[in-house]
């Protein structure tokens, strides 16, 4: 595999994709085959805000590889509370470790750590903008339930105005066609229309509704997502909206025996405890294939690439603040080159997608 | 053996215990044939309250055989915060680890997880409940130290009314007999009868005193613990009695010269500094014990369950709150199924062992 | 090498520290060669205040020497927190693993722990006090970027008076002979008498200038440190002077092309990004050395002290509080022996080396 970094699922071609799930069944299939293939290596973990649930599933991954993990969980504790830039932290860990993985509350600083970074790096997350191993999860999830990424009838419910996790997901299947998705929402939290926008060159088909009961009987999959109580307009919408949310064995009465149930987890009141003894419900499998993808992806960039780079790049420095996001790490690590990109005829900043205006 | 998780200490009968005695010696012994025995394996540690020298016994116990570890020691960094269910942390955990260990401050919270789990689980410490590796820490240490299990002049001193480890050594002495137990404290910090109650069926005396020095000199073993000041009816109570229960040289000197002293670490001035350097003070080599024994237990609960479990177990949800103690595990993670035991002829709660009333 | 414990720099010989080098470039260059000398070796990790650099370099160290780690790098979540003595925590330790790394914002704490250890303990920073492994780390990179310890120009910038890490590189050099040192610094900020003195026995010589311009073009090394703004006499002579001490590609424009640059990291603002580029800066190297220099350490005091000593070491109490310096750690561990040296003639606290008064 060519790839350098993980930052956004895009960076990966549907037959990288395609590669890296066949090497992941195949350490599912035969662990004891991978069990030393990082024997010697070294991952860093920088998780700039906590995220137990990611950060062990990359420490998981890269033990189960026989490789070793270092890293922090805790802002406060590291370097950055004395003022350090990511440049630096980056820099100083692409001395000490063969492979990164980033979690940062700043959109685009994943890319900006693989501006400086001598070693490859995953982004774990930054901010609400991307979450790429995530969206290999869910897609390799999809792969091992169904088989195929076409001719599905996939519902998405819960917050999809605000959900990462979603948008990731529909974006990634604007690679494939002949498939339906049924966006289960209230009016206020349907999915973006730039997202929406995406799916015109791809042959696919969305219907938006917001009743559950309505389509769930022709569903193959049903991936739920957590809606926060502050979302709906007000507590009567919240007490009088919630539980047409709430997935039940009563409304699963009517689905399909191979419905495949999904969520990104954590999840909190929207599934009843009970559907988690339905055999439907996948969602604990869902956590545990994004362990062995993770294997699968940390293996192919050590793997691909043998030899550290120099982390001595000579970028310009900005002249301007040129993204008008406020969360973008562009805005608070000055030092970062301007950069832009044009992304379906508009010009947006490199590091966090935002429109330039 | 048999044992599919660690949750009390009764859990293990006597064979089992002697065998994993056995296993902790041969490691003592000859600890490079053990020290790839878990290779491959993960273990992960979850600490729902910090207890440093825990986490550090049970991770030492875990790398020593060859395995890695995962985990966290603070709750605020973990998907707790995010209002996670134990039972969904248990099933994301039973897909990345081979075995847990878990500390939780809820009571019964510990065989909470077991119910949920497709991996062993050991309690680490459920509130003030149980920690039944200490137990077996004290009882290997005692094996040792004398060999025997009876005929042995035991004093325990301190606060023995609130102290956890007292409670749960006294119980597990309720197998054996042929001892004297020396029970030394003030009034108000007296064992409780129901701790007493359970020796009524075994050949064991007991002998309440408030004075360590009149019964030192024929203890075979001298268990201390901490009283906590609070612990006093008063501050003039406090000046006047926590003297009493301080072990210095000076009343060491009428001890046996093959006394065992022993104490469930960390201490604080409960034994003066001088006692740390006598040849009888034997609790820091009693850390080092719960070291070897924890490392025979994850062994053998590791290589006596081989194949993962399914986590999918239909428990009916409960229709009521059957635990009237406020810190049990059930009241606060309500989908728990209603279990109740019985224990010498009254119902309990499963989870925290409270009489149901 | 007979080295039992790295407390202070001083603690090594000449040959001792040459062959830790000659150590350390045989692991750069055959890194595999030692990447299971330390297996089945466990490595404690004590950090009384956070340090996340410090703290992954000696913990990838360790892990590239094949052996596991364990520690606590938050005191609240240690068993301090319930008032444990140091003591008691490093003879816990020394029953958990092979060699001990401590970081104590007391002054004298890393010696005191080794007053108790079993095992070898390194120094990993006592407050302001010494700091013996970035020493070391600042010799190995001279010597791998020049080659000798003699002949050598020498500048020295920043924060004279109070940085940890130039002392400790100046009383290094009081070894060698030929050099010259340029201080640049603020009068206020100049070098102590103290450390000057102990120069006057060796053949260097000492320049002081509040000028880095006048002198850059004839260094051979330049060694820069932050600092801090609340070290400037006022607000005024911040906005005047700060500007000064800023290293500026400018400023590099007359210095030598095999000039090297220094710095202990992390730093913030007293190099411009700039210079980050410029192939004469060295400072992500050095950091990197950090990484070889603590792996040879670690396996020399492993390999050299092959038997766990015993932890019980009968010192007698102290009659008086005997040092004068209030972050002392003989005055926060009340149990610490009475322990004097005699330094040039000076009666000192064997702790934290301050003249007793």
């Amino acid at each position: 595999m060519k790839l350098q970094h993980l930052i956004d699922f895009n960076d990966i071609t549907t037959d990288e994709y395609d590669e890296l799930c066949r090497l992941a069944s195949d350490i599912i299939n035969a662990p004891h085959r991978y069990s030393a293939a990082c024997s010697g290596r070294v991952m860093a973990t920088l998780f700039y805000e906590p995220s137990t649930r990611t950060q062990l599933s990359f420490q998981t991954a890269m033990l189960r590889l026989g490789g070793t993990v270092i890293g922090f969980a805790d802002p406060n504790s590291s370097s950055v509370a004395k003022g350090e830039s990511l440049r630096d932290t980056v820099k100083i860990i692409s001395g000490y470790a063969d492979i990164g993985v980033i979690r940062n509350p700043m959109e685009g600083a994943a890319f900006a750590a693989s501006l400086y970074s001598g070693i490859p790096f995953i982004n774990a997350g930054d901010g609400r903008h991307l979450h790429p191993t995530q969206t290999m999860t869910d897609m390799f999830t999809i792969k091992r339930e169904k088989g195929r990424y076409e001719g599905l009838n996939i519902g998405l419910c819960g917050d999809l105005k605000n959900g990462r996790t979603v948008h990731s997901l529909l974006r990634a299947f604007t690679r494939y066609n002949g498939n339906r998705f049924f966006l289960i929402s209230t009016k206020e939290l349907r999915v973006p229309d730039y997202i929406l926008n995406e799916f015109s060159g791809s042959d696919n088909e969305i219907i938006m509704t917001d009743n559950m009961e309505e389509v769930i009987d022709g569903l193959d999959i049903l991936y739920m997502t957590r809606i926060q109580r502050e979302r709906f307009g007000s507590e009567a919408d919240y007490r009088r909206q919630s539980g047409i949310y709430v997935l039940t064995p009563d409304k699963l009465k009517s689905a399909k025996p191979d419905l495949t149930i999904m969520h990104p987890l954590p999840k909190v009141d929207e599934i009843a405890y009970e559907v988690d003894d339905d055999p439907r419900s996948r969602y604990f499998e869902q956590a545990e294939n994004g362990m062995y993808i993770r294997m699968a992806l940390i293996l192919s960039l050590i793997e691909g690439n043998p030899q550290r780079r120099s982390s001595r790049r000579a970028y310009p420095l900005p002249t301007r603040r040129f993204c008008s996001n406020p969360i973008c790490v562009s805005n608070h690590e000055h030092y970062l080159p301007e950069m832009t990109k044009t992304v379906g005829g508009e010009l947006v900043c490199a590091y966090c997608d935002y429109k330039i205006i």
